[in-house]
This record gives C-alpha cells, sequence and structure tokens, in this order.
C-alpha cells in the first residue's frame, strides 16, 4: 500500500472556506505542492521548513489517527495540502473513508487530476489570481472540469474558489467565473497577513478587505451568481495552525 | 392582484446566514409575524414601531422596485420578515421572479405553509429555541417538512437553522436535527445585543460564542452532520437595517 506525505492531521473542527463553510470536518494536511504562490498560507507544506514533521503514513494510519483523535464525533474529513492532487495514492483514503460512511472534502488548485477526485463529495478548485505570481493553465483546468461535468460532479460535488487581494485579481476571478459558469463559485477574501499575532487587529483588517469584496462585487452584473465569503477560521484563531 | 405589507426592500447585498451565506441577493422584508421571540433582531416588523413605514405593495410594485434598486446587478431574491409565511399572496411574486431566471429564498420559523413554499429555491426554517419563550408546534413542522419531503424539495431547497443562545437552546437543536436527520442543519450564534453601536466589541463578543457554539458541537456525536455558522452581515456591518 503506498504511503502518504502527512503533514497535520486535526480535528474535529469547522471547515472555516468555500462550499461546505462552517461544517464539522477533520482535517488531513498532506506536504508538497508544484506552486509557489507569493501569499501561501501554508508555505511550510512545501518550503522545507517543517520537513522533520512529515510522516510517510498509509491509509491504515491515516484513518486510525482520525479516529483516536474524533472518535465518533466526525463523519467528514477535509484533505488539504500543499496540493493533494500530487498524490496518485490517495485512492485507499478516500474509498475507507467511504465505506465508514464518512464524507471526503478536497481543496487543490487545479493543476492536476487524479481518478480519485471523481470520487470526492465536496470538491474545491482554487485556482490562483495574478497576486500569487503562478501562472494559470487553462487548458489543464478546462480538462478537469469537463472530465468533471463527464462523470455529472459539477453541480452538487464540485465548486470554483478565487481569493481575491486587488482589482487584477478581481478581474482574474470573472474570468474563471464566466468561463465555467456552470460551476458554483466562491469569492474569498485574501489574508496577505498570516503571521501577525494581533488576532483584533487581524480581524478589523480582514472585515474591511471583505467589505471592499462585498462591495465590488455588488457593483458588477458579471457576478450576479457568486458567493462571497471570508475565512472564518482566521476570525475565531487568527493565524494558528491545527485549529 | 393581493397586495402584501412590505417594510424593507434593498440591496443587492450578501446574504449573512445559513443555506446560501456569502450569496448576491436582494432583501424583501414584510411586515407582520405570529411569534414574539424575546431577542427578536426584527421586533420592528410586528411590535408597531415602524408601523408607519409599512406600504401595500403587489408583486409587480415589488418587482419594480427590486429592478430600480439593482438593475441587472441580480438573480436572487430573499423573503424575510416577520413571518412572510402568513402571506398566502407571495405566490405572484414568486411566480414573477421565476418567470424572470430569479432564485427565490424565504426564510421562516415553520409555523405555517403556504403553496408557494414548495417553489421557493433556497427555503430556511428556523424553529425557535426555548430562550425565544416561544412553543415549537412540531405537529405544524412534521406536516411542513413532510410535504417539503413529497415534493422532494429536502435535499436541494430545504434547510433548518436553529440560532443557540444557551445549554438549554444547544439541546433543543440537537432535538430538532435528530428529528429531521435527512434535513440539512445550520447551527447559528445567537446575537442578544441587537443594539449596540459598539461594532468593535460586538465582533469580539459575537466571535466568542461562536468559538462557544464550535466547541459544543465539536464535543457532540450527536451533531456530526451540521455547520455552524455566524451572521456575518453583523461582523461587517453591525446592527444596522439596511445592509
Ligand atoms: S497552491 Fe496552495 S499550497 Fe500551493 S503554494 Fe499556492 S497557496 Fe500554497
Ligand atoms: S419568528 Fe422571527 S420575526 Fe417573528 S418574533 Fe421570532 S425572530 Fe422575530
Amino acid at each position: 500500500m503506498s504511503k502518504l506525505p502527512v503533514l497535520e492531521i486535526f480535528g474535529p473542527t469547522i471547515q472555516g472556506e468555500g462550499m461546505v463553510i462552517g461544517r464539522k470536518t477533520m482535517f488531513v494536511r498532506t506536504a508538497g505542492c508544484d506552486y509557489r504562490c507569493s501569499w501561501c498560507d501554508s508555505a511550510f507544506t512545501w518550503d522545507g521548513s517543517a520537513k522533520d514533521e512529515i510522516r510517510k503514513m498509509s491509509a491504515d494510519d491515516i484513518f486510525n489517527e482520525l479516529k483516536e483523535l474524533g472518535g465518533t464525533r466526525f463523519n467528514h474529513v477535509t484533505i488539504s495540502g500543499g496540493n493533494p492532487a500530487l498524490l496518485a495514492g490517495m485512492d485507499a483514503l478516500v474509498e475507507q473513508l467511504h465505506d465508514h460512511s464518512i464524507e471526503v472534502a478536497l481543496e487543490t488548485q487545479g493543476s492536476k487530476w487524479q481518478d480519485w477526485m471523481g470520487n470526492i463529495d465536496d470538491l474545491t478548485i482554487s485556482p490562483k489570481p495574478p497576486s500569487s505570481m503562478m501562472k494559470t493553465d487553462f487548458g489543464k483546468l478546462d480538462a478537469i472540469i469537463n472530465e468533471l461535468r463527464s462523470q455529472d460532479r459539477v453541480e452538487k460535488h464540485t465548486s470554483l474558489k478565487v481569493v481575491v487581494f486587488n482589482d487584477e485579481d478581481f478581474e482574474y476571478a470573472v474570468h474563471v467565473h464566466e468561463r465555467y459558469p456552470d460551476v458554483p463559485f466562491f469569492l474569498q477574501v485574501g489574508n496577505d497577513d498570516t503571521s501577525t499575532a494581533d488576532d483584533d487587529n487581524l480581524t478589523r483588517d480582514l472585515l474591511n478587505k471583505y467589505e471592499w469584496l462585498i462591495n465590488k462585487t455588488m457593483e458588477d452584473a458579471r457576478m450576479n451568481n457568486v458567493r462571497v465569503l471570508p475565512q472564518l477560521h482566521t476570525f475565531v484563531w487568527g493565524n494558528s495552525r491545527g485549529v
């Protein structure tokens, strides 16, 4: 059985973002990413700073640790990264969770397809806007969305989420939404201070940015069928890891 | 054509709560409620304090005012109250909005059924916990949920939402969730200071309460399949009306 590089397993807590915002879930965070976003809030998954914390775990190992932590108090697991879509061997974990009636969410930027992604209950594809300094491969993203469409996964099981830091990012978000109008679409406020420990100021700053993003969206007739959300966990726990 | 008692029409803004949290929407708030919740944040809809602001409007009048305010910048309208389910004549408005490809959400406590409720795209039923001092008629609520089940409206178009202020409210929420396990379920933090203008303190206080509700839910194996949310608009705009 193939081993997966795991950096964090924690919960139960709430999903603070996106299509199942507020959902009670456990988190599994894998190491490794094919991107290097300028404002990555999980840079420790790929910049080497946490490399001694990476554990090579089988699906069984991960499942057992989830059960140890969460007992009977969860039925939803979120796989996050880094980019978990780099890992072909994730199929066994997804199957094992489903066998135990546990739903599975995945967060990925949409740069790679794996066949097990067709079995994800809540799939969030989060292409990165210009401020990240990354370049979206839209040919690849088209292929992924088409694959999901052909498996009838779009309406109920998929969403697109774009993090917005500035006007240029917003235009990028409009482009993504107009390219895939049938995919549920979420705008999310960017957090450009992922190191401060001053939670009150962070909350105030993020609320101001959230209001800015709301106002921009409200004025724009191209962005009617969208949802605009903050990161709730940042309001509650600031920049802490593992909550 | 029957006239509806309308107190507010505003937007576009975001839906700050519940099943379509973050969704760009317009609001229509009707006057009148069959409840008198102790902590009602819309008491002006029924306590007489805003009775001079009530306008008797036809579906056409309401539709025209929505278009005047929102232009082409919306495709979703939320009908709120008070309890809009008191108004049999709402059917014409729902139909007119649908005819223009505009989705319709409704917020009601679940004390009354109207046939047009079977056409609502995002129906939030919000039975009131003990702290409200109201008593839920579960026979009535059973009948409403069964009607929605028989029309196959539950999975995609309906949610239950319970506002929680204290431990007793939480137990009530558990009871509601266990009674209707097939209905998507949302827990919401109660705001017991609906008059303060001190937004920073209000935000901090609501975040503390939100963390309390998250922690309670995380510990409780009866509440796995739920989502726990705050009121986002209160974070952004405090207790202001009409945003
Ligand atoms: S894709 Fe995600 S994990 Fe990878 S660098 Fe960008 S923000 Fe970080
Ligand atoms: S049901 Fe809603 S509008 Fe009516 S009194 Fe209670 S909180 Fe207020």
